[in-house]
């Protein structure tokens, strides 16, 4: 990031090009898929996914079990997209039969969108199963994979989507910047119009990309090149099986050193993605909240207010440059936060 | 740059006050603008711009004289927003009496959108007379002054605009990531729903901050540490005279060398904005222009190819961290290629 490279530079052109060709294996995409990386955080990348590949005469049932499926439809909402949402619980995955059931009443649903990894709550949605369903239907599939990509397994030989996005700065441990379209090539040839804008344009951006390999409007080159890198690291790791093993380390590390403490998690552990864990508040009233959160941040631990409408809580992440010895330290911070507030268990209210 | 800051952080919430404040007083808009910074590219300001300022029964008249006119009329189009263009060949500044005929024969143009400095020629449009024909005809200014904000006089106190946009990385020398809106209060407070785009909605990103300091969705953490550096830098030399005129004085060396040499300047003196200069391509069959492009890159001097559809051509910046020794440093590497051509005189093909 300390080199200040111009954007028609052919060092930097070629690092464009690895990048995407590294995105693309990541997904197990190479010979069906394009990546497309798009300037912007990774409601950018959301936004572009949504107005280029839901026609203007198109549908979407969006899948909503938290903060994230609510913003797909609130773009939609905002591009003037038809769709219709299907809702659960925040602490509750996919209902598969009741999508089965949206797509088999309207037939007027023509892509399904979907949310990785819910990080209102760390839920796990049931890609595999959604994915299944949706392809059984004839209908396309969109997925906000942004939290999960690089942690989580999601691979185009195996699953059927047209497209997936996600950004530098998650998993993958680059720095914000920019996010990332794996669009299937054919899905994305068809998108050529659709977008009702030119910046969040895919379809533009990709086609300009393949002609000469540079960005239409000014990258962020700096953030480009430290995503380079951190796919070399992540490579280095042992792609998604490493980056993954580590983050279920750092989330079985931290749940249990938490429930050794009398904290109760949210999710049971089968639905629980090693990405971020929700907390129940404890009933303790000596437990004040802006007070914890200020001495972990004191000791260098930053954690998450809760983001529920279902119950009082708080997150901790597991992502980012931390193993066991990171976790731990937080464990300890956590524990001598305690013992200075005086509390002795974290149990929450009964519900 | 190397500080990888949470965007909740207190630091860096204070970072995007202190930046926030520091364009609108580049400006001169402290008491009547406010200041909305956008993930992405300066294009994608642009976009939010015309987006959030031209209502869906508004009408555009864009003024344009090169590329980045035209490419806010296709932005218009893309977005659906009514417009019309007054166009002149890219050598030649606005013509400010059509534009009068213009507003005087068209009730329904609600808006006017003017590139300040257009790099396709790096002709300087007559942004004060502009904004005087605007107001006297109860019209709104929108302005591009992507490649000139910082080193080129726009201040609020003396020119009506409702918006201008540019970004971190042209003359207030930051990195690439995010551009910027100069909004006058009262006219951003209209633009509610109107944004075509939840991600560039400026009227969103503009509440949402002043309700905590923090950016809607991730912001580009280290683009802003390092154009709060920038800013930092811009004050200590002596803000908008100081950075143009360094560039004055960089243009006027580079002229003078280049006419020395027999090269032409596309534009005369008058027209031409100290950011970049368009030259004629000379007339001797040995000048190679890929060879004369690619010797100066392996000097260190990375120049522009011509944008112009009026004349063969190419440019040379003037803008960046760049000073007299650069200037007479990328002359020399001119002189030496120039020899190596066998070429004696640049004078270009008679018209």
């Amino acid at each position: 990031m300390l080199h200040d490279f111009g954007s028609r530079d052919t060092h930097f052109i070629a690092v464009n090009r690895r990048l995407r060709e590294r995105l693309l294996a990541v997904a197990g995409a190479a010979d069906t898929h394009v990546c497309v990386p798009l300037q912007g955080s990774g409601t950018f990348a959301v936004e572009a996914m949504l107005g280029c590949f839901v026609p203007r005469d198109g549908k979407a049932l969006i899948l909503v079990n938290g903060a994230y499926g609510e913003r797909m439809a609130r773009i939609c909402a905002v591009l003037g997209r038809s769709f219709v949402t299907l809702e659960v619980p925040e602490d509750t995955p996919t209902d598969l039969e009741a999508l089965d059931q949206a797509l088999a009443a309207d037939d007027a649903i023509s892509h399904v969108a979907a949310v990785h990894c819910e990080t209102t709550s760390g839920i796990l949605n049931p890609l595999p199963e959604i994915a299944e369903v949706v392809a059984r239907h004839g209908r396309r599939l969109l997925i906000d994979s942004m939290s999960a990509f690089g942690a989580l397994p999601l691979d185009a030989r195996s699953l059927a989507f047209d497209a997936v996005v996600a950004s530098s700065n998650k998993c993958l441990e680059g720095v914000p910047g920019l996010g990332f379209c794996i669009a299937r090539r054919g899905a994305l040839e068809q998108t050529e119009g659709n977008a009702p804008s030119l910046s969040l344009d895919l379809h533009d951006q990709w086609r300009a990309m393949e002609r000469n390999g540079q960005w239409r409007f000014t990258p962020p080159t700096h953030a480009i090149l430290a995503f380079d890198k951190a796919l070399e690291e992540f490579e280095a790791e042992g792609g998604v099986e490493g980056r993954g093993g580590r983050y279920r380390e750092n989330c079985r590390t931290l749940v249990e050193g938490m429930r050794a403490l009398g904290f109760k998690t949210l999710l049971p552990d089968r639905l629980q993605a090693p990405i971020i864990v929700t907390f129940h508040m404890p009933a303790d009233p000596r437990f004040d909240f802006a007070a914890f959160y200020e001495s972990l941040r004191q000791r260098g631990y930053v954690i998450y207010p809760g983001k529920l409408t279902v119950a009082d809580s708080f997150r901790m992440g597991c992502i980012g440059q931390l193993g066991r010895a990171e976790i731990e330290g937080a464990l300890t911070a956590v524990r001598e936060t305690l013992t200075e507030m005086g509390v002795t268990n974290c149990t929450p209210a009964a519900d």
